[in-house]
């Protein structure tokens, strides 16, 4: 039985969208907790009064410091505490890392939390670390980054020997800037399964386990991902239904584009884990709906039951004490 | 009458396919003229031999210096010598750049050419400048790339006043990295239309007509939405004929996807303009089929006929020595 601190206040969509997806993903093995203002309706889950919020625009270590009684920060000190196995939180993505650094704290040996996404790529499931977490990083960094993602494609995607590539702008060796120039040596001397360089027109394909990069290339990959999409598709969808003709074969292939949708939809894989800390937190997209939150604390869940946390403890400052390991 | 001189030995396909895009663009206001091994088919255009070929993964400095009788450097001496108005080649990026800069030069006043790529985006075209010729860039370098692609949404696609962007990892202006963080400060003082930041999830939208950023998060983001259209449509395909039913929607919707795919093709732009320089300079995708090639050369005729280069050489320095103009 998972316990996992849902953040009932963050996204954007208001509490009663969290309330849903907690409810929606309760079962067996899961039990949501609920952190959210005094008198809100859980459907009957357990809740824990919070009286501040912690909103969009708040400077994030400002306001983590600031409102220690807000929802996010009670339910990350629920996982700090040992009261819940695990966190979610729909609301600010530097407040979670915020709090979680200061609560929650780093492993021992970890430079820097980052950010992990599972992307529906067509052949399998890649990795994609750092989503976000460190707009600014070192090459020592991208290395942990790229250990941690190793491991989580390992115990989470069960893949064995996980194949790790760097994100730039051209496969060849010399293509990128300083900081991926860089990371590339350190990456052929990490003992991962490194193959070199790989480009952002791969990643819906699926041709590696593990893309590792700094969180602000991460970040603008994977919104140009998720907005190419949405743009896509709408723009089929206008174009069908421009004609009669069009909105019969649109009515006709119907099942085999949700099919599509559904496979790429970020609702689908709901939330991104925040790695390298002594618990397990997971991020949810702000604009979550109901189904994107269940989706997220049953990804908070497996965590708990793969031992994420544990494993990535035993093995992440073991490699990076030990290079070739 | 554009005389346009093209490289007709970069390129993934080969010579072929160069001259059969340069013969289909060639009209009464085009005339390409190839530059290519003795002896090669030109379909009746005028050929300059070249006797050498720089390859994908030369060192483009090194090889520039090194095969000045390559077809590529050759093309791009015509235009500094003024045989030609124009430049096309799909050959090495990084040869192009550094055969432009050796021998077409740098305008007055610019630190950096820099590659703006037209975005067909759902709303209105997007000039995203720089997408690929600095891959480390700094705050001024940037906003120079801003002015730039300003003057060109001005003269190319007729926008007047155009609204600039910063591409970043959130809209509010403390989001970003160092680099963006720096620019964004810098481009609040350029007297630029500059509204703030935007995402890459927002690029295919087209609410705003120029999107500035570093050659590495530029490229980035542009193979990224490039994957994403083609994995896209690909899953789309494979999902339809996995049934009866989605064959038949599959036909009727055909002219309605094609009208989609045709917008959002790279190979319907063509090419990018490299900014920035006293000769205009269009390189293509290497990738490029013989329509790819004919568009390319035609956007060089259009940058020719709009004078875009002096626009540029009248606009950009006085723009960069006063900021506030």
């Amino acid at each position: 039985m998972a316990r996992v601190a849902v953040d009932a206040v963050g996204g954007d969509r208001g509490p009663e969208t969290i309330v849903a997806g907690a409810a929606e993903a309760a079962s067996a093995g899961i039990e949501p907790v609920l952190f959210g203002p005094p008198g809100l309706d859980t459907l009957g889950l357990p809740l824990v009064e919070a009286t501040q919020a912690i909103e969009m625009d708040e400077s994030p270590v400002e306001a983590v410091r600031a409102k220690s009684d807000s929802s996010l920060v009670r339910a990350v000190r629920a996982v700090a505490e040992g009261e819940a196995e695990a966190v979610v939180s729909a609301g600010s993505t530097g407040a979670m890392l915020a709090a979680s650094l200061l609560h929650i704290r780093r492993l021992p040996g970890v430079f820097r939390p980052a950010i992990a996404v599972v992307i529906p790529a067509r052949l399998k499931p890649v990795v994609l670390i750092d989503s976000g977490a460190n707009p600014d990083a070192r090459p020592e960094h991208l290395v942990q980054f790229a250990h941690m993602g190793a491991v989580f494609a390992e115990e989470i995607l069960e893949v064995s020997d996980p194949e790790v590539r760097l994100l730039s702008i051209g496969e060849e060796d010399e293509k990128g800037n300083q900081l991926t120039l860089d990371s590339h040596e350190l990456l052929r001397a990490s003992g991962l399964r490194f193959t070199g360089n790989t480009e952002s027109r791969s990643l819906l394909e699926g041709e590696v386990d593990v893309v590792v990069t700094d969180g602000f290339t991460g970040n603008i990959a994977l919104k140009a991902i998720e907005g190419t999409i949405r743009s896509l598709l709408e723009g089929i969808r206008a174009e069908i239904e421009s004609s009669v003709r069009g909105r019969l074969g649109g009515l006709l292939i119907r099942p085999a584009a949700q099919r599509v949708r559904h496979r790429l939809d970020p609702e689908t894989y709901g939330g991104a884990y925040l790695l390298g800390l002594r618990g397990l937190v997971v991020i949810a997209h702000g604009s979550s709906s109901s189904l994107a939150i269940a989706n997220a604390i049953r990804l908070a869940a497996r965590g708990v039951e793969h031992r994420v946390v544990e494993r990535l403890g035993e093995r992440v400052p073991e490699r990076v004490a030990s290079p070739q390991g």
